[in-house]
């Protein structure tokens, strides 16, 4: 687990061993059976999860009180809720293990804390961030102004593995169409 | 304007005189008449602006030629295309003053050299970028989902100056409703 995040922040910056053991000193592993929360709305999300394997979304009910899917992360990529980490407010979302999920888990306190101790870090994390923050801006820019049928085209030519393991109507929430739709969009 | 900045990342960070100095000779200074683009569709964006005045919006032309603004920005705040910026690929959206605009341009060369200069800037920037994150993935989330009356009561209460500042058909794009049903709304 240990190679798989050095391989991870490699595509930012290079640690040394030295560096590694003191980052991976403060990560704890966590298994999330499947439905099991990492993160429930109204909790203060105090952590960074890096999933090295596994499946989550985060959601959040509406006034109508239909869960409405913001987000899907599988291995290798890093969730939280920014605005609640940040903040130290409550969380608007939850984030739900959609398969058994391996998670390392960073708390704020010691980030911050590495941060100091190793600025290298807190390039890596500057620099993962803006990638966060373009992938949020693209599909809040384009994503939600394209047909339901697009989204879903774009959805399976760049993310096919979330069409394999996500459940259909998970889907059809993040995607903002009715179950039935999506069902006739996968006939096509 | 050397003060202004300085307040702005003291939000952050604290720079003494001297790394003020260091920071403030890399910025360059520029003023944008009404209209003029800070950035072109297809342009790569290879600057962060930070507006000292004036009032600018992002927008992109959709496949039907009708602009979609995506985002508005006014003074101390920070405006790019990220995408571009990152990835030094083309702009898909263009950035374009709305009012006479004056704006600390520093580059992306510049800036980098700077974070290794003054590691503290760097820190600053993660978290002006995790800020924008928020700011971006709420609008992502929540806003997008909002019944078009609660999205205009929320502008008007979260940013009374764009109302005021705005022309009203550029409000309506970025609200994704018709002119004639903001004027409606504004009617109530």
């Amino acid at each position: 687990m240990k190679n798989q995040i050095k391989k991870h922040f490699s595509r930012y910056v290079e640690f040394n061993d030295s560096e590694m053991d003191e980052i991976f000193s403060k990560l704890t592993i966590k298994i999330f059976r499947k439905k099991e929360y990492l993160l429930k709305e109204g909790q203060v999300c105090i952590s960074k999860y890096f999933l090295t394997s596994g499946l989550v979304r985060s959601f959040y009910t509406d006034n109508k009180g239909s869960e409405k899917i913001t987000q899907f992360a599988l291995e290798n990529w890093w969730v939280t809720n920014m605005e609640s980490y940040i903040k130290e407010a409550p969380s608007y979302v939850s984030i739900q293990a959609i398969e058994k999920t391996t998670a390392l888990i960073i708390d704020k306190a010691a980030l911050e804390k590495l941060f100091i101790k190793i600025p290298k870090l807190e390039r890596c994390f500057r620099l993962i961030t803006e990638n966060m923050l373009i992938a949020i801006q693209r599909r809040n820019d384009i994503y939600l102004q394209m047909k339901s049928k697009d989204r879903y085209d774009d959805l399976i030519q760049n993310f096919p593995v979330f069409t394999q393991r996500v459940p259909q109507y998970m889907i059809a929430s993040y995607l903002e169409i009715t179950p039935e739709y999506l069902s006739e969009l996968r006939k096509k």
